[in-house]
Order: structure tokens, then sequence, then C-alpha cells
């Protein structure tokens, strides 16, 4: 490319992470082509299989607020100031997000968010959206993509000085760059599954807004969030055996009478069982992989680089921190697509492969640790200690999710934390020793 | 299938494993149809990227006798009785891999063996080998798949009742098959690369024979396996950055004087200078999925299912290994493919991620671990425990290299006989206070 022409950028996928990839590269000035193998979602009737709405916290407000679109977006979704658990006898208890400063993240619908970032999108003169245009080829060598016009059945050959896979968890691009020398890669699926149910706005007012409700049931969990129109989105996580296991409507019933009693009139007996049995539960994949480019032609961004799995909320908000380091990095390196994609992949890999063993082990908190007095007696530590050293003891949470600190020192930071949580307890045990040996003897 | 039909079964690649699965269906009566890319390797010049010899030990040997093919190749192998080791002065010292027994290990050349097991298949009447014929598609939910012949240019298309990829490490049916619902994959590349030289016959009368000669430098390692024409493969295993480090022929002289100074004369400097920059060193991938099989009609075996590094030369014997295993499941399933593959899915996938981890574990020991004391004085113990109790006590390399204990079981031994030794040390520890104590005192 010469100093003087403007590059060209083919953007695969018009999903959420796709369509702002598309506004940061359209600001920087470059010509952008989005390529979408689905219909436009704003004509669409209904989700594609993904779950239909998002948590938006810190990194992913920073993108939307660079776009100019923070606002609108927010004003458009609900915020959830903390967790709302309900016990096994329907007894309801709050845990806010951040006790201290009250920050809230927010749930906000996936098709109304990537509707709204198309239209974004659109308004750049230099960005143009195809849809129904599917991959069908890669030359990896010299960056070009062919693609299916499936409307007309035509083929189309593009050639590009970047393009971008923000093809998603099944990413095309991506299983292409698997065959390259040194790519490394994994994908694994959690044995659990899940499966949407719904809440009507008519039993809105049994809900204690402004929560992300969690039924926590130790191996398995089922949470609720607030949809715009009153209505709460349901997803049930449970292994697939035990999905397996109930097969007809009265097992149905009678596991959920057991185990989230206090659901059933929520979500409405009849509905359950419509909705239950209405689709087989979906499986969840968490995927790693490095470098996220190739030459200095091709980058993956969002899940196409590290789907992870649901339970941090921070899947998306991953994806579009992508987009705002990226931007920083092409700043930094005055646009040099080979600088920049190199340093791209090594500051982007610890980062993200620490969110996803956070994602993983977030699991294992929401559905058995909230429940654990241990958990609670931390919770208020971390609270008590983060109010008087509001700069120094970042409880990880808050990191993750009202900061832009590196994931990577987040989960650092906690390290540090429960040592010195640890060290404490055995100073106090120690001083409780003698004081007991002074005072009882 | 009707019970009285003959089931069909294509076999995609006809490298080691493919040729000798062959062997194993065709004895089982089946009509057995192999596809190979290359051209048939008994007529090629020479080997195509791969490492030209291999050890061979007991769980391969089993395998190539039930097929009447043992004794003809141990005939044609070397016995390898132990590893030689050099040091940076020159000098050597033997440690044997079964003192108590005496078993070898044996060096055999690849291209060999696979002409061998060709023949060996091509003697059943119901084999028919193709060559030249390279997997361009899969029909995953019929059991179809479809060949191009590359020297007819023509496309062949074949439906089989079981459809078994053995072809490699960078297998197209695993590619198929990675994107079928919670398919567990992982790609590693190591960061150390591999270059093959050469100790011509003439210089043989200067290597001690019957070893594995290895050149321990700890974060790098040279081994030499010897060849029947006397002759000595040798393989430069290095971290890439150290490989690209050398760029000049002075270079690469100063660094063989430095490190690996007694081989000079052995490889003879100037066809040092000629191998080493005569081609880029490869890298080394390891590879493990889950599950093996797709339905009742693929399966995957040998490196295809779970290519590991070559550090504890268990690579070939593992996918033959596959073939005794795979034909013991379909004795005990009555050739009832559906049981058949579902078991041997979960039989496997224990072992060989075990025999994956103990191969990367293996490079570490071969390249760092056998040039220090607690290596030798381990060795010695437990040399001396297997001699007093051989059917309890078995080292974890007698273990993996001259029994067909499951890989798992070998490393779980391993982890109570480190248990036993750490206690007895502390005992014996604790006992020798006391007596120091006395005695002083």
């Amino acid at each position: 490319m010469n100093k003087n022409e403007v590059a060209k950028v083919v953007i695969v996928g018009g999903g959420l992470v796709g369509a702002l990839n598309a506004c940061f590269m359209a600001k920087r000035g470059y010509d952008v082509y989005i390529f979408e193998k689905r219909e436009d979602i704003r004509k669409a009737d209904e989700a594609q299989g993904k779950s239909i709405n998002l948590a938006l916290s810190h990194r992913g407000r920073k993108a939307l607020k660079f776009i100019g679109l923070e606002e609108e977006i927010l004003n458009n979704a609900v915020p959830m100031k903390g967790r709302l658990l309900h016990d096994l006898n329907g007894y309801k208890k709050s845990v806010p997000y951040d006790p201290v400063f009250k920050k809230c993240i927010y749930s906000i619908g996936r098709n109304f968010l990537n509707g709204k970032l198309l239209e974004a999108a659109e308004k750049y003169r230099n960005v143009k959206i195809y849809f129904k245009y599917k991959l069908i080829n890669i030359g990896l060598s010299e960056g070009r993509v062919s693609f299916l016009n499936v409307e007309k059945n035509e083929t189309v050959e593009f050639q590009a000085d970047l393009i971008i896979g923000a093809d998603g968890a099944f990413s095309k691009i991506r299983r292409f760059m698997e065959t390259t020398p040194l790519f490394e890669y994994s994908q694994t699926y959690i044995e659990h599954g899940y499966l949407e149910l719904c809440i009507p706005k008519e039993q809105s007012h049994l809900m204690k807004s402004n929560h992300l409700h969690i039924w926590p049931r130790g191996e398995f969990m089922m949470i609720a969030l607030p949809n715009k129109d009153n209505s709460w989105t349901v997803t049930l996580f449970m292994p697939f055996k035990m999905f397996e296991s109930i097969k007809t409507e009265a097992d149905l019933l009678n596991f959920f009478s057991k185990t989230f009693s206090d659901s059933i009139e929520l979500i409405g007996s009849k509905e359950l069982i419509t909705d239950y049995f209405k689709k087989k539960p979906s499986s969840l994949i968490s995927v790693k992989c490095s470098p996220y480019h190739y030459k200095n032609k091709f980058l993956l961004l969002g899940d196409a680089a590290h789907a992870i799995v649901p339970f941090y909320g921070q899947g998306m908000n991953a994806g579009f921190e992508d987009c705002t380091i990226l931007d920083n990095i092409l700043n930094e390196n005055k646009d040099n697509f080979k600088l920049s994609l190199q340093n791209y992949s090594i500051k982007r890999k610890a980062n993200t492969y620490a969110i996803s063993d956070l994602a993983m082990y977030n699991y294992v908190e929401m559905r058995d640790l909230v429940t654990r007095p241990s958990y609670s007696l931390r919770n208020l530590l971390d609270s008590l200690l983060f109010r008087f050293f509001c700069n120094t003891w970042i409880p990880l949470y808050n990191s993750v999710s009202f900061s832009e600190m590196d994931y990577l020192k987040c989960v650092e930071n906690r390290k540090w934390q429960d040592k010195v949580i640890q060290v404490v307890i055995a100073v106090l045990g120690i001083i409780l020793g003698i004081f007991l040996y002074y005072y009882l003897l």
C-alpha cells in the first residue's frame, strides 16, 4: 500500500464486534467492507441461537463511547446493581457488585445493540455492508477472500490490505489460520449446556428490579436478566446429563418445584413446559488461540479469537476492548499493519487467556460459592478494604467489570490479595492463641 | 450393514498406522481400501519431511507380531540397549534402559517399515491400495469420502461402513470432525524445532554400537540413532531462536565446537555445514482430541488422533497399539461398529493423553535431567527395587517401553513410587537424626 492510498479493510462478520470494529476502522479513514453471512439482523424476526441479552460493563462502554453510542445504548439498557440470590426456600438476598461506588452492569438486548452498531457503521461514508455473503475461501498468502452471495448464488472475490475475522466462535478465518505454522489452538466444551426461558412482563412486579437474579444450586444454576420491556430472560445452566434426565412434563415440573420452586409462578408452568421442550440445550465452547494475526493481512477479533464461557459477562466486553486496543496500537505504530498486528497478538494473548480462565472459574462462583459463608465474608472484607484503599485494594470483580486494567493484572492482583488475607488470618490466629494462653492460664 | 454382508472399510492414509491397520482389518475379514495421497513409498526416493528412523518397543512389536511381521522387522532393526550420554568434554557414559532384564528398543527405518507394512497389507486378497489419491471431501453424516486422483485428475466418491482416519498429525478427517458438536481439540507446538544430520558409516567405528546416543545440554540436545547400514541419523533439537541465531558457517562450527565438540569428527565439518543449511528446522506438534470417533462411521487412529512429541519414542508404538486395542474391542463387541467406536474412544482417551504428557516431560529428562546426580540415584534405586520386586516396582521407562500396561497406569505407578521414595527418605532422615542425637550427645 502506498502512503497516499487508503487502506482497504474487509471485516468478515457483521455481529457485535464486526460492526463496532467497522466504526473504529472507518474513523481511522480506512475503506471498510463488512461481509455478513446472515440477513440484516434489523430485518430478522428472531435472534439465531445465541443468548438474547448481555451484560455491558466498563470495557464495552468505553468502546461504545469512542464511537459516540454509549449514551443511547445505556438509555436502552437496564442497570443491574448486584446479584439477587434465590435460595431453595425462595428466600432472597441482594449482593451488590460494587458496594462502594455503586457501579452497575447493564443488561442489553443483543439484537438491539447489533442493530444500533450496524446503523452507526452505515453512517460512515467509507463503510459498506454486504449481507448474505458467506465466506467460502481464503488466500492466506495473497490476502484474498471469496464470498458467496447466497441470494444471487454469485461468487465475489476480494483483495484487501487487512482482513479482520470477526466471525464468531466458529470462525472460518480462524479455521484457515489453524493450518499455518506454529498456530496454537484449543477448543473445549464444558459439560454443561444452557436453555433459555422467559418471565413475562406481567410477572415483573414479583421480581426485584435492577438485579441479575441467580438461583445457585451447586452443580447447576438458573439466572435471569431484565429486558427493557419489563420481561426477563431466564437461562438454565445444567450438565447435559441432567437435561437428558428430564424426559416428561411431570419430570420437569417435579424438578422445578424441588429446585427452583419460586420460579414456577414467575415463568408460568405451561410456558415453562413449552419453552423447555421446544429446543435442545445449547453447548458452551471455549476457544483459545495464538497468534491472532497471520502475516500483515489477517487478524482475529472477538469470539473468533477468544470465545469464552459467559459466566463473567465479559465475552462481548472483551471483544469490544479488542477494538479499543487495536486502535491504540495502530496509533502507536502509525497505521503500520505489520507491526500493529504483531504487537496486538503479543499484548492481547495473556489477557484474553486470563479472562477465559476467569470466566470458567466464575461459573463455580455463581452456581456454588456465592451460597457459602466464606464467600460473603470475603466479599465484606474486600468491600471494606476497597473503601479505605480504593486505589490499591481493588476487588477482582471490580477490576474486571469496572476498570480497564489488563485482565492478567486483575488476576495477579487477586493472587496477592489472597496471600495478604492468608497472612492476616495466620497472624490473627497467633494473636488469639497468645491472648487465650495468657487469659486462661 | 446386514449380518451376512462384509463390512467395507476405507482407510485414509497408507503410512505406518494406516498400512498396519489394514492388515488388522483384513484379518477380521473386512473389505479394506487404503487411499494414500503420496506415491507408493517403496518407489519414492526419499522420506518426505519426517524423521527417518524410529524406536520400536513392546507395544509396536506386539502389533507387528499379530500380523506375523515382528521377526522380519527385528532382523532389519538395530537394538539399542541404553542411552549413551556424551558430556561437554566428550566423556561418555552408558545408561541401560533395562539393567535387570536387558530389554532393548529397536531403531528401524521409517520407509523400510512402511514398505514392509504395505507389502503385508497387499498380501491380503481383501485389501486394495490406491496411491496418489488425495482426500478432498467428507460427508460426515452419510459416511462418504471423495478423493482426487492427482495423476488422472479424477474424482472418486466412496461410501463405506467404517472410515478410518490414519492420515497423520495434520489429519483432514480430524479437521472435518473438529466442527462436530462437543469435539475437544487442541494443537500446540513446542518452542523447539529439529534438524536431521548424519554420521556416515565410515565413522561408525567411533560410535559405541547398540545405543541411542545423546548429547544433553540442558536447554537443547542432540541425539543419534543407528541405521542398519552402520550410518547414524543425528537429530538436533533446539529452540527455534537458537537455530535462527546460527547464521553463518563460522557461527555453526563455533557453536558445535563449544557444545558438541566430539561430534564434529563424527559428522564431518563439511557435511555438517551442508546438511545444517540445506533445510529449515521442522516444528514439533502435539495434538489432543476427543472423542476419536464420529457416530458409527469415522475413527481416528495414530497421529491423527494423538500426535505427540517424539521424546519418549512412543508415537509409532502408541499408534500401533491403537490397532491392537481396536481389534480387541471389535472382538468384545462382535464387530458392532457403534459400540466398538464408543468404547474405543472412552478407553483410549486417558491413555493417549497420558503418553502425550509423558512425551513432553521426557524432553526435559533427555536434554537436562539425565545429567544430574539425582537422576542417576533414582535410576539406581528403581533398578534395585525392580530386581527384587519385578511385578510390583516397575520403573516408568520399563512400563512404558517394555510392557503393555495402560499408559495412564504407568503414570499412576510412577506417582505412588515417588511417594514411597519420599516417605522412605523422610524416615531415613529421622532415623539418622535420632542416631546422631544419641551418638553426639
